[in-house]
């Protein structure tokens, strides 16, 4: 087995845990990551509350993960605590960080706005941290490292967070995983979930792959499958080639149980 | 101050963490409960990894929330595990469930189906659990108590969810939370949240209210903003009016700011 690149992932809003913002940053990141080679292994949501946060993210660090991203909480509210719950859980002064603080200066003064208190705010990051332009949007997001953690910090509204995720992988994140990850999937009408479960669950004990059977339809009325074949490993080939082998017994299986591909 | 019921919110699959999945149904239970008025402290997601579920839901009942709403792992194939993860996390044993099992029998065999070991997997449940009712699919959802906290469980197919929260809300939750919760929001055209920032700190730290701006637009290029305000109290009229009488005073210190208010 290869060495596992554990990630985990933090949102950061009351919005989140009222269920009036559906967090699709994590699904985004997550699928960047897991691309990347990364296992996520958790997500986690928190309200704009310092204790929460600062607790999460040291119940995170103490899991190890070779990476975390946070997203939210950067802004310049009275309820954008990020920076200070992450000083807190990993005991770090908070400074000005002279590039973040640049980059504000850049854009407020450009339009000839003064560099208010709650704009200062948003350039006062951990100390040691590195601070990564945001195109999308006024907070810098930042990076530092956490004794094995690196940990991304990005702004919560969507197009921000993309633009700083996507700067730090392309240009910061110096050690990827050394993993190709490949998955597909195809359709499947008239086999239940449970007609296939045996068969999947003898195949994935006998392959290093991972399986999903995501139900679309209703299992016993109109059984409708998606079938996910996942795998990741080291040679980018025998990854993609177990993916399609497998995927091509899941097919001869299918037929044995008069279902029909829909690809 | 009222009582708080925390509440909390734990999703499993793989394909969250994976970000192939989009997880609304968080956002989803969170509405509904929020409403109901809990206060939802953290939502996690999790894989379909016995370990990881059990531990998570350890440290879950360690925070003694009122509620924990679980979703998905309740189907036919392996690595559907979320009865075993909390079997093993509160040390209880499993056992076939009576009513889980009819209501398995029942769908299964009215279309002349046998109950095979993978259908019948589907009424093993926690000793003590109450099944609950899925109206819209085949696992059955269930509830239980442990110490304090009341734990649903539901598949995770959203529509199936759906239909286990809500027949357990109407039906099974007989200890709801006294307290009436009200939000409302506003848009606002030409106002940047910065400006905004030290007028709604002031206001939140005089009145017993949450305000939260929400940016839609860039900060300085073109500010837009929907600014919600939240409350929740024991007396209804009393958080509803609070909430009223917060967002005219924040309208009229929009205008102050030649924002322009879009209802």
């Amino acid at each position: 087995m290869h060495t596992v690149y554990k990630a985990e992932i933090l949102s950061v809003g009351n919005e989140l845990l009222s269920g009036r913002t559906i967090n699709t940053n994590s699904a985004y990141i997550a699928q960047r990551l897991t691309i990347l080679g990364y296992s996520v292994r958790r997500i986690t949501t928190i309200g704009d509350n310092l204790e929460d946060i600062s607790l999460v993210i040291k119940e995170i660090i103490e899991r190890k993960p070779k990476l975390l991203v946070i997203t939210g909480g950067l802004g310049p509210t009275y309820d954008d605590i990020t920076v200070e719950g992450l000083a807190k859980a990993l005991n770090l002064k908070t400074i000005i960080n002279e590039d973040a603080l640049n980059e504000l200066k850049e854009k407020y003064m450009k339009r000839g706005l003064e560099l208010t208190q709650e704009r200062i705010k948003m350039a006062i990051l951990p100390e040691g941290a590195l601070s990564v332009k945001n195109t999308q949007g006024i907070a810098p997001g930042f990076m530092l490292k956490y004794n094995e953690t690196v940990i991304l910090v990005t702004p919560g509204v969507p197009k921000e967070m993309e633009a700083v995720l996507d700067y730090f992988i392309n240009n910061l994140l110096n050690e990827k995983p050394p993993i190709h990850y490949y998955e597909e999937s195809f359709l499947v009408k008239g086999v239940m979930e449970s007609e296939l479960a045996p068969h999947i669950k003898k195949m994935v004990k006998e392959y290093d792959i991972y399986i999903k059977t995501h139900p679309k339809g209703h299992e016993t009325k109109d059984p409708f499958l998606e079938i996910q074949v996942v795998s990741s490993g080291l040679n980018k080939d025998e990854t993609l080639n177990r993916v399609k082998d497998t995927i091509a017994r899941l097919k001869t299986i299918v037929k044995q149980l008069n279902g029909v591909i829909i690809d």
